[in-house]
């Protein structure tokens, strides 16, 4: 078997590193060889599987400091075929890279999510420096070939592969700081999973916005003894105040308890997706 | 009585829009004046309050698109002494401005928030112009002077402080686009509050993780037949998958089935705190 696995590029993002770890399970597992292929944006990432150009695609979902990747979770509501296979934990350790000498910088250049988990680090060494949004880690440590006075927050791969210095390494505020993302692919594509699946992901609209409407829901889960591991709200984008609820269940759907739990969703909710079940896997093991 | 108001700046962004509203509703009131004071971030227009430095700050804390703002809501959970006074919801209409003709712009530059509020629209007309996040839509129009290709977007009112010309207006991709902003203060500071109130913002850790942990509170409300018209997660940034939860209640605090409910809360939370209460203006009225 050999599968396409889009994640957000160029060659040496973070996404690129979990696509990696999920390619060499994969192979060691003798499940076939997965090809990497780069795309300029989440949106593009998985649109391409939703399309059919690539079978699978690797996406970040959550972020331990900064929180959801908002476009992962409007993109998977909106596009219609996507289905959830894998999880991967990503410990994400962030490396500041220039050519020029520290107290040269004048602009460090960036993901928005990387200057944000690198926040306090920067005031603290840098007060003075403009801090430029990039659309990825590699896009940041392309600008170095142009500008003199300029750093990147990136991976210490990342420096590996354009050659560049390590000013400073383990700069995130958070030492913990790390990145789940999701392998998706359409509901057809086979894919090697583990039963049983350690989490299910489903999300749904309200039929109301009164009293208890949230707890309807939740209370099906929590008669039924099964633990919520996450409840993020994303808006409508209809009108300010209407919300739908992605929520994350350590279940297996294929449990017959958890069956009769989202067989009994349906009528609480007013548009109900169950994502798929899905195991976590860790990049560093 | 003559107070400062913080706000992202420079002047031209939509935080000076909702900023210019609240003072003209405190002047048109007889409240007194409110001198507006622009700050180069979210983060440090909440220091600013925080600090002493100013008297009040108003900060955006949700869009109807986008969702929320998370820098302010980590800000307020952070700062300890920040009380919410008033809400002001802003409609939030894009424009594009260039010196260029349309045909030849190549890059386009706006805050994050913005440039994703306008996402399709690019997409279908500018599908090969770069897109240049900054730190606010004011940051973006003033590239405009040194590039001959670029566009902005931002609103019109900075169209007309900069004195450019808009190639389009209503760009967002929902029609329906509005900001809601949050006015802060130190508790001790007056605010020219109408009572009742009929919104109250908090915020909580829970103890534990288990299932059910999250129902306890949010049965807390629902039992007492109190709305809640908002919740949402945001990680501790302790360790991947551990949350805050951020809620709206449709209620005042000093309302006694609200006091019943706040009083219950602390028994199934870890660490609770009670942002305030307040009501919701238009920036149009």
């Amino acid at each position: 078997m050999s599968f396409t696995l889009a994640h957000l590029g160029p060659q040496g993002t973070y996404a690129e590193m979990a696509a990696s770890a999920c390619a060499e399970w994969w192979y060691q597992r003798g499940l076939g060889s997965l090809l990497l292929k780069p795309y300029p944006s989440i949106f593009q990432t998985l649109e391409a599987v939703n399309d059919g150009q690539v079978s699978l695609a690797i996406v970040p979902v959550e972020n331990s400091t900064e929180g959801s990747v908002t476009v992962t979770l409007d993109t998977l509501w909106q596009l219609d075929s996507l289905h959830i296979r894998q999880a991967w934990i990503l410990p994400i350790s962030h490396t500041l890279l220039s050519r020029a000498a520290a107290e040269d910088i004048t602009v460090i250049y960036s993901h928005p999510q990387a200057l944000a988990q690198c926040q306090r680090w920067i005031e603290a060494r840098f007060p003075n420096a403009s801090l430029m949004p990039m659309r990825s880690t590699t896009d940041a440590v392309q600008r170095l070939d142009n500008e003199q006075t300029a750093g990147a927050i990136a991976s210490r791969r990342a420096a590996e592969i354009y050659q560049l210095p390590v000013l400073a390494d383990q700069i995130n505020d958070y030492p913990d700081n790390c990145t789940r993302f999701w392998v998706v692919s359409r509901p057809d594509t086979v894919y090697p999973q583990l039963r049983p699946c350690n989490h299910t992901a489903l999300a749904f609209s309200l039929p109301t916005n009164g009293p208890g409407a949230l707890l309807q829901p939740l209370k099906i889960f929590a008669d039924r003894g099964i633990n919520l591991s996450r409840i993020e709200s994303r808006p409508t984008k209809r009108s300010l105040g209407e919300y739908l609820f992605f929520l994350d269940i350590e279940e297996d759907a294929a449990d017959s308890n958890v069956q009769d739990a989202l067989n009994a969703l349906p009528k609480v909710t007013e548009t109900l997706k169950i994502f798929g079940s899905y195991s976590i896997w860790s990049a560093d093991a």
